[in-house]
């Protein structure tokens, strides 16, 4: 190929809307071009990473007994009926009506189509284990795309669909595809992902793993113990707050003029936040009921594992005169009798056990000082629907059943859930792939069944699998690249090879640069042939841009000296190499990597 | 890969709703699974075959110097609306609003997506000619999808676009893409695929070909002559009609009582249907004003002319009262001065000159006898709108301008356009590709623009180039299947060898076969290993079901004369082999092929 005919314009100024480098570089380097919002077209060079990209998926899917299939993108609706998500997913499912008046959906995930596509083939268990997966184009309306590929509405993705007769068969099966990822990542070039728990959200099922790529650029919070090498989505980690000292200070209303937050009050009472009870209220996607949850004042709320304790969607509340609250004063004592019927009230955990708490009283420049939540809120929430005993528990946390739950997010120095050590870190990831056991929730709706051996009938439990290939192609220039372009790694880079023809209108220059352009295809070495009569400065800018390994350029200065110079693209090898033997080089590098 | 391991079930039943042999024998075979009307989703077999499909097509654009790139498949209705189409195209087009409001439609086609991609790029003539070509899938929601993967609503396609500065340099480089097309149809294994004339329809332009598999599944009617190789689609086909000779006689009014079709009116007044002038009306889509259609009784209306020489999509008419027409009875002898405003009257070119012809009288159960076009109806139609002379041409029907058009079928037997010979015959045909001289219609639309050499600025001239790989996967076997399954062509089928080892409890055949699985695949060779303990006749049907074009059968008989059998699917070979020479045997065969 040459550079004279690669079609997309290359140039220095960085986008104005580019808020990350990956984004900024592949529309400066001509390998993205912006459609509409999250929406992209692909030039070769993309076109080239993601074929290699793709290609090693495969042969990692096919390692682990997957079979390559496809699933259509416009599906019907009733599919999605069947396992309850037609209703349940939000406005990110992009739903239509298709001319004879059928509601379909574009497929975002096809969780739905796996099951219906091997519902009759799965009905005998000696057919089990087995895995689908494609590689398609998929559909999510994001109400937020961002960051050029990195979040997108339309992408492309590998999912995966395993088939399994017990949740035994699908562990095992788990770790194999665990390790495939593992594999996948380190030949795409970026070995340093990592898997962290995650919430398993929309998908259902119990256990999750996201693949992070550790990058500020990406979205998504990540909670890491450098002691115990405990790993999590911060929407999934576990919140341990330590207790403070008990006291028995007496519950006494205090008039608190002009304190509105939390630490206005604290101030004005000479007390630290985590010696305080908040509130924070949401009210439900479904009917608008309200939400009150307390926790304690140093604590943030974890909106995911909320949304998952309630199994609906929740929004901020708007609090209305009707609803029995007073906003800025709203507390735990004697709340009960004044909210709006069909409201929940919830406690988080770092509130179990705790007493001299500072907490609103209900009305207008009111608080209370010395709440004990055992002493002061048992008899009122045991009555208001927490049943017997619900606030007298043990010392542990845990012994207090349902009442008290981890709503709270994990903090930067908060402590490891794992080894119990404060030594908790939180940094940005990007994920770049997720495996999901999801048991039987899909197989189970859509009325799946295999006979076993003895002749009962069962459901299958399945896992799921999956990995962008475009979020994929981005975060590896994200993770490898300087201020001039990205620096592919030589497994997916577009080419392999980018050949400088440095004054080309030199006949010796053009001579050995045309004869190496030929050995080069000879050889089967992928090589880009710049051959344009351009600056050196413009050449070497697009070649930066480009990314591509290795870089052989010929010039009248190098030629008299009866050699040709060969770079690699992140600085690491710089030669003079006699260009009768820069072929070989070549393919000797080449072979090294693979 | 073993055949036990294949996902998807194989069946004898040949499924009631499935009208062509493909559609059957995907179903039976295990490579399709219906999921919605015109919707599959499909498994291993036919994903391996489509990617060898899809590698053939890319070495071919490849070789033309095409760039593979992607488009959106979901894409802003704005792009649409600058080209004109959002308006123009009808429902098949699939229309839907995105969370935030914005209209986007699903592309079926990708014009405007091509010229949205280059149009920056292409400022500079020396960037001229180039083309970009995706594989991807689109959406057209049809109103009648059929024959399994013949006509879906999704589907997979090949679609290109080329750029030109100048007419010239696109006839050119379109036929280069002819030729690729031919080879793509070549190595696929189609050879017998030709190119036809066709009507370019939505997609703009003058010149257009469609490349045919001759096939009683088709759905296209193809226009062929034997003497000197004419094609044609039979909706751009020429129609010809043979002038009779001229007759003097009077213009009279009769009486034709119960007469209502043309067969009864010429029974009744002795004469022929093409002594006749038949109406056929219509409304226009736009309107609903009436287009009133005259031909020669013999002749049937190509509406696909009609529309396009209208401009907008049509109707058969619902004849009211305030028409002006009186049903069964509509002649052109004063029919303007009943019609309502706004209507339009036509003539097709088979009535240019004729005479002695029976045509309606606008009114009840009578006729007229005796109708010479161009002595009646000159002075009515030439004040009509149809201008001086119109009707009075010379004795060449070009000569009548735009006067008397070709809006007629052509027809078994008749005339052939090119050489003029009695020789038309009609056949059908599957169309596996299609390639347009597309013109300045989208980049005229879209301002694409380029500065010449000399500084002036042009509209550059586009091409365009269509494969639907699912549909020619299927049209491959249509043509090469026999009762029990396709006979896929070495270069498409989804293994080179299906080995079977028959009787595999016995120890020797299943030592045999497993050395010989290891064997060709350490060879690269790709084979299906049927190692299933089922009897012979059910491991062969799925063999022929499954159609791979080379089979080595391991059994005890086999092996009792220390060899293997080695037979092709098609039938051509039947060898006894050495098991220890099969490998090289295979190996021999599948080069030579290639």
């Amino acid at each position: 190929m040459k550079l004279s005919k690669l079609i997309g314009d290359r140039f220095k100024e960085r986008p104005a809307d580019c808020v990350i480098d990956s984004h900024a570089l592949m529309i400066r380097g001509g390998y993205i071009k912006y459609v509409a919002n999250g929406i992209y077209s692909s030039y070769l060079p993309l076109r080239r990473t993601m074929h290699k990209i793709e290609q090693i998926i495969r042969e990692e899917m096919d390692a682990i007994d997957g079979q390559e299939v496809q699933f259509p993108i416009a599906l019907p609706a009733s599919l999605w009926e069947e396992s309850g998500r037609y209703e349940s997913v939000g406005k990110e499912l992009l739903r239509f009506t298709d001319r004879s008046g059928s509601p379909m959906v574009l497929g975002m995930t096809h969780e739905e189509a796996a099951v219906q596509l091997v519902r009759e083939y799965g009905q005998t268990y000696s057919r089990y284990p087995f895995m689908i997966y494609q590689i398609q184009t998929k559909f999510r309306d994001e109400a937020r795309p961002r960051a050029g590929l990195i979040r997108v509405r339309e992408f492309t993705m590998k999912d995966a669909y395993s088939f399994h007769t017990s949740q035994e068969d699908l562990e095992e099966y788990y770790i194999r595809a665990h390790a495939a990822y593992e594999r996948i990542f380190a030949r795409v070039g970026v070995p340093e992902v990592i898997s962290v728990a995650s919430d398993s959200g929309m998908m259902g099922g119990n256990v999750s793993h996201e693949f992070m790529l550790l990058s500020p650029a990406g979205e998504d919070s990540i909670a890491l113990c450098d002691a115990c090498g405990y790993r999590a989505n911060m929407e999934a980690a576990e919140c341990i707050t330590e207790p403070l000292p008990a006291s028995a200070s007496c519950l006494t209303e205090v008039h608190t003029p002009d304190c509105h937050t939390i630490e206005e009050v604290c101030d004005f009472l000479h007390t630290s936040p985590e010696r305080s009870c908040k509130a924070v209220v949401y009210q439900k996607n479904t009917d608008d009921s309200y939400v009150v949850l307390f926790l304690r004042g140093d604590r943030e709320v974890n909106e995911t594992k909320l949304t998952n304790f309630l199994g609906c969607e929740i929004h901020p509340a708007v609090i209305t005169e009707d609803s029995g609250l007073t906003a800025g004063f709203i507390g735990p004592v004697g709340l009960t009798k004044r909210l709006a019927a069909g409201s929940t009230v919830l406690f988080d955990r770092s509130l179990a056990h705790a007493s001299d708490l500072v907490c609103g009283a209900n009305k207008p420049d009111y608080h209370y000082t010395g709440l004990s939540v055992e002493r002061d809120l048992a008899a009122e929430y045991e009555a208001y629907g927490y049943g017997p005993s619900a606030f007298r528990g043990t010392d542990s946390a845990a012994d207090y059943g349902i009442s008290f739950h981890d709503f709270a997010k994990i903090t930067e120095g908060g402590i490891c859930p794992h080894c119990g050590k404060k030594t908790i870190r939180i940094s940005r990831g990007i994920e770049v792939g997720n495996i999901f056991q999801l048991g039987t929730k899909y197989t189970e709706a859509m009325h799946m069944e295999y006979t076993d051996s003895d002749g009962s009938v069962h459901t299958p439990v399945m896992g799921c699998y999956g990995i962008g290939i475009g979020r994929l192609a981005a975060s590896v220039c994200e993770a490898h690249h300087d201020e001039y372009g990205p620096i592919w790694p030589l497994s997916i880079a577009p080419w392999q090879v980018h050949l400088c023809a440095v004054r080309v209108d030199d006949a010796s220059v053009r001579a050995c640069a045309d004869s190496l352009y030929e050995q080069l295809n000879d050889a089967h070495v992928e090589v880009l042939y710049d051959d344009r009569s351009v600056r050196a400065g413009i050449m070497f800018s697009d070649a930066d841009l480009l990314g591509i390994p290795y870089r052989i350029i010929v010039s009248p200065r190098n030629l008299s000296e009866q050699c040709v110079e060969l770079v690699s693209r992140d600085k690491t090898l710089q030669e003079k190499v006699p260009s009768e033997a820069v072929v070989d080089r070549i393919r000797q590098l080449i072979y090294e990597k693979q």
